[in-house]
């Protein structure tokens, strides 16, 4: 077992099968040294687990598991791109986008789920990532937060 | 005529003139072997064919018909940076953006429209990408989508 | 001095500390010889500066410099990553998000303020960019504007 899904199995998470991409994509590309991972989905054991808005119907707290949800979904997608997640040598970059109304703005906040678990995962050095966290009026299957991303691997 | 071309003529589907930039940027710039390409909008002959909100007055139909154009754009900014489009080895990644109400939660089939023409155009391995599709909830010019991308080309 | 330092000092910006990331990630990560820039508020020794949406109670203008700020702390970031920032041989993409109502759709003018002041600081030929520019519904700390990047460096 990788030391990344140890951290992970100390924290009570497996990473099991990637989803699925939910169209005609794929849920990762490999370009050089670079894995760009689709937009992922609070999706577990496939079926959506946070779907709403955040200042509606979607606590904080709430947003925060899905962002962390996501985050899992992307550490699978590395580990079906790469094999052995200690290949990863950086997250380089979090792309998270809030389903929310026009007058929420802890979107950082919400996106921590998902930064905080890429630090716990991969620790300070190749878990420290550039990020955006923007709002988007709705999206795919009214799920709550959708992250992309990508990462560096040797 | 390049491979790719030959198969879009055969879809009726001529690339042109790559579309100006909207503004004081770069319809697209490469950078070693990827090419980032600027968010791409409905545009054809000079003329915006797809204004308006999906989930309000634009109909899924009409909006993955506008993900198609943008991606004919996209192709065509593709085009005007290598030349040759069988220099493209990867359509690494898409990102659409969807305008829409908030109550829409059908992004990825819009964003399909850009995705089907990807692999039709490239085949399965050189079109196969990663992709984000969220909502925004308005877009220049009012336009129903907006899709940028990054490409890898030899 | 930088030349792109002191031609914006020529403009009357100086560039200043830069930005700390508002929670825990990275305001920059190097990938190669990419640098991603976290996405960046229109924050100014420390204060935000501009709050609210266009097309309600921010003017077109007050967006402009909101986005051209977001490029002052871009610069800060660049700066921060490479040290000299003759260093940075391109602007690659700019990724600006408008905070604003749902028929608001002057993006481009507003990002604009970004894009402008790069090629300012670094010539026509280093800050030529691709770019994309859609609105959001929401900002983190109701900011007007947020701008990610990606930029190369020797």
């Amino acid at each position: 077992m990788s030391q990344v899904e140890q951290r992970l199995a100390d924290m009570g998470i497996t990473i099991g099968d990637a989803p699925a991409a939910a169209a005609k994509y794929l849920p990762f590309v490999i370009s050089g040294n670079l894995i760009f991972v689709s937009g992922q989905l609070p999706m577990q054991d496939g079926a959506i687990k946070c779907q709403g808005k955040l200042g509606a119907d979607v606590s904080l707290e709430a947003g925060e598991e899905a962002a962390k949800i996501c985050a899992i979904n992307i550490i699978s997608q590395l580990k079906a791109a790469v094999g052995d997640l200690d290949r990863i040598t950086r997250i380089v970059k979090l792309g998270g986008f809030v389903n929310s109304t026009a007058d929420f703005s802890q979107q950082p906040a919400v996106i921590n789920g998902a930064s905080n678990l890429m630090f716990d995962a991969f620790g300070e050095t190749v878990g420290a990532h550039a990020r955006a966290a923007v709002s988007a009026p709705a999206l795919p299957f009214d799920v709550a937060v959708e992250i992309d991303a990508v990462a560096e691997f040797k």
